[in-house]
């Protein structure tokens, strides 16, 4: 086994502090990575402070991963010792189910293996990127682009990856009006994406006073939907609604606001149900879809977009002693818009 | 004004009652209409007891209109006297906005003028089909075929066009798992349409008893869903739902039924709105849809569609006197699958 340090929640709603644990042996299919920055996604706080429930710990999070490979298993063909490389969300899959053969892992019919908090197929548990190194199977890995900061390129593993599988699958692009519902890590990224494809982006924000970074990241108009005026000019118009928001929120409101066969794709999950009018659906031909992050293939055609269109995500660089703080800003929105620990730090 | 007659609600919550009116000179592009069937629908019900709100009274329901022309106005070019003539959920539209120039007059922007309980353009009550004639538009006006009989196409013009349309819109047919739950008025239209599209289809019921009934209507398989064995063997299964429920029912329980990339479509709305939970869509990246009814040209596409295929209503003819005890019994879900009201005998 390979020694390993990083940071861990030891259970449940207590600080995360130094941790000391072990990856597996680089097998033939494996590689070795030294992690240099790790993204700090919303998730790691739930699962973190067991939100979701079924948490396993100690429990390092962490899954927007970018490092050094520093050793290739002896059946690896698609990386090489020295390169850069990346993990995101998930670090195995079942590998035949229909799901899994069209490079959609993420809906595995077995279950992905989830980068941190989840389980190995020999029932270990899996640990995150908050660590100095990790070992993970070639074909769940993806190539880092050279061009771009890789402090910026590590949110995308999850952030990014999030927002751009439904721009795909939906193919948004230009002629569209997109609004972008919740400018935060994943917000940001959905306006960048969204603005490069060359759709119509307005930002919805409850609070007026992010405008100017909505238009400094590419949304060509800002709507406050505290403001009756505003929202009443933008009915029946976006033909997609981006919707970031995990914290309590109606989904009728935001609804009307959806052009005829407008659709509001769902990125995340609010504590309580949302109740859902059927008219506000019915009556527009409306639709309401959700997207979970991606797969492999697809993950890596979003990061060579980015290299390709010069995008990352908007970060600010944190040593690792500084986590629980981060998380005490992530509640209060207090991030422009990912923070990305330095593993030189730890 | 022509002098007519039929049955009106003369407000919320009391009994229907014979009721005398006027429709409208026939206009140059008017056709008029000797109603001989008209079916009975259950928003009829909602709208004669106000349950929506805003009812105008007295109420003349009915917007499953069948019978005979006998007048066309000076310009009329596509119906002749003589002909049978149908009337569905709407009588006019703004007829210039993108929607009606699409043909989807039913998501008109300035509103669609309903069959009944609406209001012309020049503000007078539009009254139903529940009465012995009709004054319309032609463009707002289907042709009904001559191999199906009269009493059975009625309810292609709501129950039939209301199921046929999202069947379009979505495509579905020959290697689709279709499910429809809700065995009504609706509900028996789906099952017809889907399966003879060549969906495999689905029946999703509480009740048992109604097994016998969706087989003979052509469906391949019947799920109790207060069977858990059952409900579990469909997890994950289903391409699309058609929801044809407007009773309290929850949306989480069925979305679960949808296979990766399955599409709920709804086309009932409940009395409260049902709770959506995120992850039920987002863990699946399946979708809810709304469709109402249809357009002018889709509805008779539909009717030229059972025509070819020999499709209609499974009714239950009754005389005009016998509605009130037709609505108790909708109520109670005691018709299988369509009351449709003989004008002969008002």
């Amino acid at each position: 086994m390979i020694p390993a340090k990083g940071y861990a929640a030891p259970k449940a709603n207590v600080k995360l502090e130094p941790f000391k644990f072990e990856r597996r042996e680089v097998g033939p299919n494996d590689i070795q990575i030294e992690i240099l920055y790790c993204g700090v996604c919303h998730s790691d706080i739930h699962q973190a402070r067991d939100e979701w429930g079924g948490s396993i710990f100690p429990m390092v999070p962490g899954h927007e991963i970018v490092g050094k490979i520093t050793k290739v298993g002896s059946s690896v063909t698609k990386f090489k010792v020295g390169e850069m490389a990346g993990v995101g969300c998930f670090v195995d899959s079942c590998g035949h189910c229909p799901s899994c053969k069209e490079g959609l892992e993420q809906y595995c019919d077995v279950g992905m293996i989830a980068t941190y908090n989840g389980r190995e197929k020999d029932g270990s548990p899996t640990y995150g990127g908050y660590s100095n190194q990790i070992v993970v199977n070639e074909d769940y890995t993806l190539h880092i682009p050279e061009n771009l900061p890789l402090e910026g390129v590590a949110p995308l593993l999850c952030a990014g990856i999030t927002t751009y599988s439904p721009l795909m699958q939906w193919k948004i692009g230009k002629g569209h009006k997109v609004a972008v519902l919740g400018l935060g890590g994943l917000g940001h990224m959905a306006v960048k994406l969204a603005a490069s494809l060359g759709a119509e982006v307005t930002v919805l924000s409850t609070s007026p006073n992010k405008k100017a970074d909505a238009e400094k990241l590419g949304a060509h108009h800002f709507v406050v939907t505290k403001d009756e005026e505003q929202v009443k000019a933008v009915a029946n118009t976006f033909d997609f609604i981006i919707n970031t928001i995990s914290a309590q929120h109606e989904y009728n409101f935001y609804l009307q606001m959806l052009a005829l066969d407008g659709t509001m794709i769902l990125l995340g999950v609010p504590p309580e149900a949302p109740q859902l009018a059927a008219f506000n659906l019915i009556g527009r031909r409306r639709r309401i879809a959700g997207s979970l992050i991606g797969g492999i293939l697809e993950t890596q055609q979003m990061l060579d977009y980015c290299s390709a269109h010069n995008i990352t995500s908007d970060v600010e660089v944190i040593n690792i002693d500084y986590i629980n703080e981060a998380y005490e800003r992530m509640i209060k929105g207090d991030v422009r818009y990912r923070f990305v620990i330095d593993m030189g730090s730890l």
